[in-house]
């Protein structure tokens, strides 16, 4: 399709490429424009019929956004945002500069106007600032037939009509019902008796995170949002939560690895950004590890004496610090996805303890047969590599098993506990360890 | 909830049991079940109204499923056959111990058993394994009139009626059509009319990480799958796709972190299979950190002299882990995401270069300012110290970034270029590094 068009595009044939990018999906359409050159881009967009406009302009990048406001005049840009749900509206008018906004603003309604400033002030990722308000009510006395009227008179300004919303008259949540029922049932019956009144809601303030495990959990396709007098003032539709999933997981993802999580892209995130994100946690890393270098400034006079020992602390040190990583990440990912409860601490210690031990003996043994039989190291130096090797393992993962649940119990968040850190306690230990083991076995 | 159940259920008061039950979202009903003791298992699954007992039988862990399947009679097993979509009675199947299988199959009709067999032998985690057969199916000449009416006849049995498809006599798919735009339709317009012939689709053999992307591109709710004559034999639905992406990213985390992969929760694994997932990793990590010793080993006359250089061997090793574990964290996190494309690599090289000189200087800079005016460190030292510290934190970020994408290009996972490996690699390359300046700064 893109072999077909740029050549159209670049040749000029504007009749042509408008009856091709019709043919096309919207995201598609929206993946062109980031090939296309500046003074192509309005060309193109103007060619977009009305009614696919907003749908594309909604999956362009924000500086192609930002671009295209700049450029067009207000009618258009009217066009535009009226045509434009209020979450997609909002998250626009986030990202854009000021004066992008103020012109977004000046041709926008003074109803949408208040809804967005009222959705501005939601807390970041709180199920308000996710939400949008075009979904579809009924109410409890209409019969099947009269809702799916309603249905049909107002569905096609909003979000989904899969799921409808049952509502009083001081808009207090009742019930919800899938458009699957009202098609299914007879056309007399009431909405109050097959509506389900047992339904999942949030509340404003409610984090995305919640929202995302309830999604899961209920495998929904949306979700009402209610304030504190129950009024449902949004919902949530399956198609952002599947964005927040990919978020919760890209900031654990980066917290496990010691870095400050972000939402932008890496190759849009400036170097300066990049490089703030990234300093402080090496920064508390590489001075947590002057107390290890410290113990081995404690044992200088055993390494004086018997100075191959340094030749096995990389060794020593990696493999504590990959064995807890294991067990870090693992439970982790267990408490996240809450298949590991807090109160399953001691089985997690119980289980970590049976594993590295069998872990622990095997390295062990390896490393036993490599160092005295291949590389003739003395016997004494190598039951102490081997002894520390065994209870650094065991250590780590009973460690990097426990920590992230410790951290969940304060409330902190468990990918913390993650590699980095999980790699600099076990390192002072293990250290410690065999300096105590090597001054003991070899006497020095 | 909970609390008002268990003492219904501890006092067998199960008229009222049922009546707090048939309340409750089958989701919840199916966590219940983990609370029960073995002995009332049956008992209160036998309250289940026929019309949910499939639906929270799917929700229920494979334990307990065994155990219901072995407890209860022939007839109560093939209503809940009768009742289970396609794809999940094949995920049960997959599942079960065989004298469990004979016996869900011999409650099986023909039909099913044929169809049960052609799903198990799609490969694992391909659209035909996900997939299932029940979704609405439409003919391009019937009006939307009767297409509503189809809709209502055969809906009842589908897992989802929110699209539909549109085949011709040889179930070659024509169309999609998702039910929204039938209710919003005119009763007299006639389906080829307003289908969408531009739909995304996917082949059984296509794996599910080609599919979680496509449905996170397009937004998809639902995505039939064709055969290679593009007949459509399956659709796969969002709320299996949510949990594909999770699997994928649990995938992620556990390769990242030196684990082999496996979809078993954690609990739920065995001691030895834990160990068997973690042993191989460690063993192949902890002999390549051998070379890292053999460096340390090879300047053992620098460090006799020397012998405090030992001290600030884990400084190096941790910062320069942690800094490339960074980097190779974004970069194999961004290539999930496609926000970072193979081309990119150049980008990716010059982004990390100038990052790590900034970080560098900084963590460099810290180091001197601890190293020489607060330890006191000779000047020699701490110079050598500290521009070993930049040259590794340079040398780890750019082979952080790089590894990943070469992986890539070499058709690997990116995932395993992440800080265990990279780890090792960046020791070795830093303690060389840092020997060579010592033996030169200090003339050893």
């Amino acid at each position: 399709m893109r072999d077909v068009l740029m050549p159209l595009i670049e040749q000029g044939k504007l009749a042509q490429v408008r009856n091709e990018i019709i043919k096309m999906n919207v995201v598609d359409i929206a993946q062109l424009f980031e090939e296309l050159s500046q003074d192509k881009i309005i060309v193109i967009f103007r060619l977009l019929p009305k009614e696919i406009a907003a749908d594309v302009f909604t999956y362009l990048s924000y500086e192609q956004q930002q671009y295209i406001i700049e450029s067009i005049t207000d009618t258009e840009i009217k066009n535009i945002i009226d045509d434009l749900f209020l979450d997609d509206t909002v998250d626009l008018i986030e990202e854009m500069p000021a004066n992008v906004v103020k012109k977004i603003l000046k041709n926008t309604s003074e109803d949408k106007r208040k809804l967005i400033n009222q959705f501005l002030n939601y807390p970041d990722n709180s199920a308000g600032s996710i939400m949008t308000i075009e979904y579809v009510d009924l109410k409890k006395g209409m019969t099947v037939k009269q809702a799916l009227e309603h249905v049909k008179k107002t569905g096609v300004d909003k979000e989904t009509i899969d799921v409808c919303y049952v509502i009083d008259k001081n808009r207090i949540l009742e019930g919800i019902i899938p458009i699957r029922k009202l098609i299914l049932a007879e056309e007399s019956v009431i909405i109050a008796d097959i509506m389900d009144t047992n339904f999942i809601s949030i509340r404003t303030n409610d984090d995305q995170e919640k929202i995302a495990a309830l999604f899961k959990k209920y495998d929904l396709l949306a979700m009402p949002v209610v304030d504190n007098e129950n009024r449902l003032v949004g919902i949530i539709t399956i198609d952002d939560v599947v964005d927040i999933i990919e978020q919760e997981n890209t900031e654990d993802f980066q917290k496990m690895a010691a870095i400050e999580p972000s939402e932008e892209e890496y190759l849009k995130t400036s170097v300066l950004t990049l490089a703030r994100h990234r300093i402080v946690w090496l920064l508390i890393l590489m001075i947590s590890a002057t107390f290890t270098g410290n113990i081995i400034k404690k044992f200088e006079d055993v390494l004086q004496s018997v100075v191959v020992l340094a030749a096995f602390i990389p060794m020593l040190m990696d493999t504590g610090g990959n064995a807890g990583s294991q067990s870090a990440t693992l439970v982790i990912r267990g408490l996240a996805l809450e298949e590991i409860k807090l109160k399953d601490i001691a089985k997690v210690i119980w289980k970590e303890l049976r594993v590295s031990v069998i872990v622990g003996l095997i390295l062990a043994a390896v490393n036993f047969i490599r160092i005295y039989y291949f590389e003739t190291t003395d016997i004494k130096i190598t039951t102490t590599v081997c002894a520390s090797l065994f209870l650094t393992v065991v250590l780590a993962k009973v460690v990097g098993g426990v920590l992230p649940i410790m951290a969940k119990k304060l409330k902190l968040d468990p990918a913390i506990m993650a590699s980095p850190l999980i790699t600099t306690i076990v390192d002072a230990v293990a250290l410690m360890a065999y300096f105590y083991l090597a001054a003991w076995i070899l006497g020095v």
